[in-house]
């Protein structure tokens, strides 16, 4: 990627890092990760799927990370560890991009008189710091942030460019929030009348725990009464939709385009696939998955894996199928008239 | 919720307000509202769900919003009216956070000088008002917000930060338009030709109405030739997505993430749930109900609700169910087979 | 529209843009561009699809694009092509509004002093440009826009009003990017272990070729290690979201509210309705159509049209069936028992 500078390790050094063990030259120096397939003399690569071991032999990579059950068939050096994919993630932060972040509050940025700036944050050019907001120890706020009245970010966290964080929204410690990304914003909350829909106040707030992601454009809405909450290390992908009053309980991992309809609760430890949809007002255990697009309309009390919609198929065969699917009911009955006909 | 102005009413003038009899003591001093299994004393409730009557007993609010026909099993002060739900939504902004707007134009706003800002309208940090823009009587445009040509926003209307708000865009009085929703945007309007696609300018702008609600990240696209339409009294929820010349009519209300496709003409007082599709060139009538994630592909032309998609269940029956799916057309034609058999 | 500065040709010069012939006024004067049955004198209308011949003979318009064996129909002038709605497309540019764009860089924008600016590109108000970026010849950057440290934004290219370029992106030549869009978030990585999630920095960039579309608030994550890359005259809806390492292929288009998760490869000239989900890791050939709200989890290896779901219908009906999807594997048990019966 352009603009990347390269930073140097040596193998022992990597291996330090995440408690490995080097097969080969500790003193070889490594300069960038990279697939298998794509890596270049210099760089480390990761064998994490068996299904990718047939790349051993020919990878241009310096160095491997692995398994203790693949080593022997590693032609280059190898750094084994015990869970090669966890590994690769330790080490792919020491191979990032470093941003260049404001020193301090950037000449262009609106910070309130009576916001709470520390001085180790940095605050981007033209964010907006409100009333009473928070910004805590070594917070990054990106370019054209805003933070309402008073609201808290806690230390370590970073916003990137272009977040909308609402008033009275506590964001906890070590969290990173994506482009775009809207927190705080009301809940939908309309009561029907004789003269049409009254808004209803959202005056809850928002809750968010520590080492929590959220994705670019992702909009969790606050509370109606009480607070939306997402506890820690609950991980969002993009472009979700949380709605007023939900909790996300902690670990849970919840991929692109799923929305969560209002005052569901869901357990801890759940991984959602994406486009899923929530009904409001479940209950929805610890230990759930729901594959891709899967919609949940009633509790689910199990731990397990749960699924809806039906599967791709060619338009013409799926036209006469989806016909088909609304007769099942009736051909349900023609089968029963038939096992009838049968016992008789 | 930090940071809450707290502000006391006496039960009196809360029934005033709402046009609702005291049952106990008038005098009683609320300062907050909040659901019967959380609130305080000082604090008022409602019983809108009968679902919900247990808590009654249990409440420690210090007043109650109910119907008559609850009022005998209230051990707290009642306030009775005909729509607790109604009661409440009108109730619930008089405990509301009031923000603390920009007086005037902030001066990290940029203004063009042939853009007509009213005296009384606010103006936040770093937002942009393009040339020949109206901005009406008390209209709030929020911090970082983007107003472009010619596009006018109606009195009352409030825009929290970071919306954008193209050119020719009209928006009427007392809407509410949430962080990161995008108004006038070009349609998806491309034509096919021997070198590809033709992108095809969209000159048609963008109408709202009155007191219309914009959820966050939503999406409102300006017509190709002539306007997108939204009328007045409708309700978006977030990440919505309304294509090119869809009309959506008075006082329907639509879910999060529902994306309804070019040309398309929604009727008055239609409800849709999160996540539905919609296809283009539709006729959807007046008081059509859709259930989540329903996708509809063609006309409807009767009120009602309507539905489409399968229910969730544990993935390992579903992997079967779905496969059956697909077979659906050659199963009735089995069944037709012992239906001929039996008959002869 | 409010604020359309009208133009004014001929109806001959306009048939020399699109090389069409002209039968009946050629001095005739256009100022706009209408549809059939909206079109006023001074204004062009154009029949592309069959349907609308019926609004031939009455509209209003001073002139019409159509084919060669519609123009006998034709009572007013009309410009004879051989591809209507590619012609409209191209004239369409001629009567759409032209922005005021800023002349240089606005006073209050940031752009860092080692940021590489073409003298001819338009740098809007509030905008940030961080260090090391490049902005072409007559790129156009919106009001609120962030382009992040080393990005590229190539000639002619256009952001509207508050889009998010992270670091290390390119964009090629002559693209249209909408407000709200956000590209180079990172991608949704992260490595189970003993102690939940660890993130996997996302190392890889974005790489957007020439003449590509970008719809409002859609997100398009960086590579994990290589880069997310959307070829040349692919054209994206609105809230679309593209997951990292995607490779989107040449001239495809996707319809708003779809997904693509990670790894993914799609082919070119593919076509996808809107609110589709396509699975991680799959492979998508070229000229694969998919019918709106599809669910793509495996891959597609010939070329055609594809669907998924079920059809709307009432709710009534809808909950019957649904149950019975449920059953359909016992379903075909039965009728297997009644085959088997009916054999014996």
């Amino acid at each position: 990627m352009a603009g990347l500078e390269k930073k140097q390790y040596t193998l022992s050094r990597l291996a330090e890092i995440v408690a490995g063990t080097v097969v080969g030259d500790g003193a070889c120096l490594i300069e960038g990760i990279e697939t298998l397939q794509e890596a270049k003399k210099g760089t480390i690569s990761f064998l994490a799927n068996p299904a990718y071991e047939k790349f051993l032999k020919e990878t241009n990579a310096s160095a491997v990370i692995l398994s203790e059950s693949s080593a022997e068939k590693c032609s280059v050096n190898a750094l084994v560890v015990q869970n090669p994919y966890l590994a690769y993630a330790k080490l792919s932060h020491y191979f990032n991009y470093v941003l260049s972040d404001v020193d301090g509050i950037h000449s262009s940025a609106v910070v309130h008189d009576l916001a709470d700036v520390d001085s180790t944050a940095s605050i981007g050019a033209n964010a907006v710091i409100e009333k009473g907001a928070t910004i805590g120890a070594s917070v990054v706020i990106g370019a054209g942030c805003f933070v309402g009245e008073n609201s808290v970010i806690s230390q370590s966290t970073r916003l990137f460019a272009n977040v909308s964080v609402y008033h009275g929204v506590t964001v906890g410690e070590r969290c990173i929030i994506h482009s775009g990304a809207v927190i705080g914003s009301d809940g939908f909350g309309i009561a029907p009348g004789p003269d049409g829909w009254s808004k209803i106040a959202q005056i809850g707030g928002v809750v968010i725990g520590d080492d929590v992601e959220i994705g670019a454009n992702t909009t969790i809405d606050r509370g109606a009464l009480a607070n939306t909450e997402i506890k820690n290390s609950v991980k969002l992908d993009n472009q979700i939709q949380i709605a007023h009053n939900v909790i996300v309980g902690e670990n849970s991992a919840i991929a692109a385009c799923t929305g969560i309809a209002g005052s569901t609760r869901i357990g801890k430890n759940c991984i959602f696939g994406g486009g899923c949809g929530v009904a409001g007002h479940l209950e929805i255990t610890d230990n759930v998955h729901l594959t891709g697009m899967t919609l949940v309309t009633k509790n689910i009390k199990k731990p397990g894996v749960y699924s809806s919609g039906t599967a791709v198929e060619p338009n013409a065969a799926w036209r006469k199928n989806a016909v088909r699917f609304r007769q099942l009911d009736s051909i349900v009955s023609r089968i029963k008239k038939l096992e009838k006909d049968a016992e008789s």
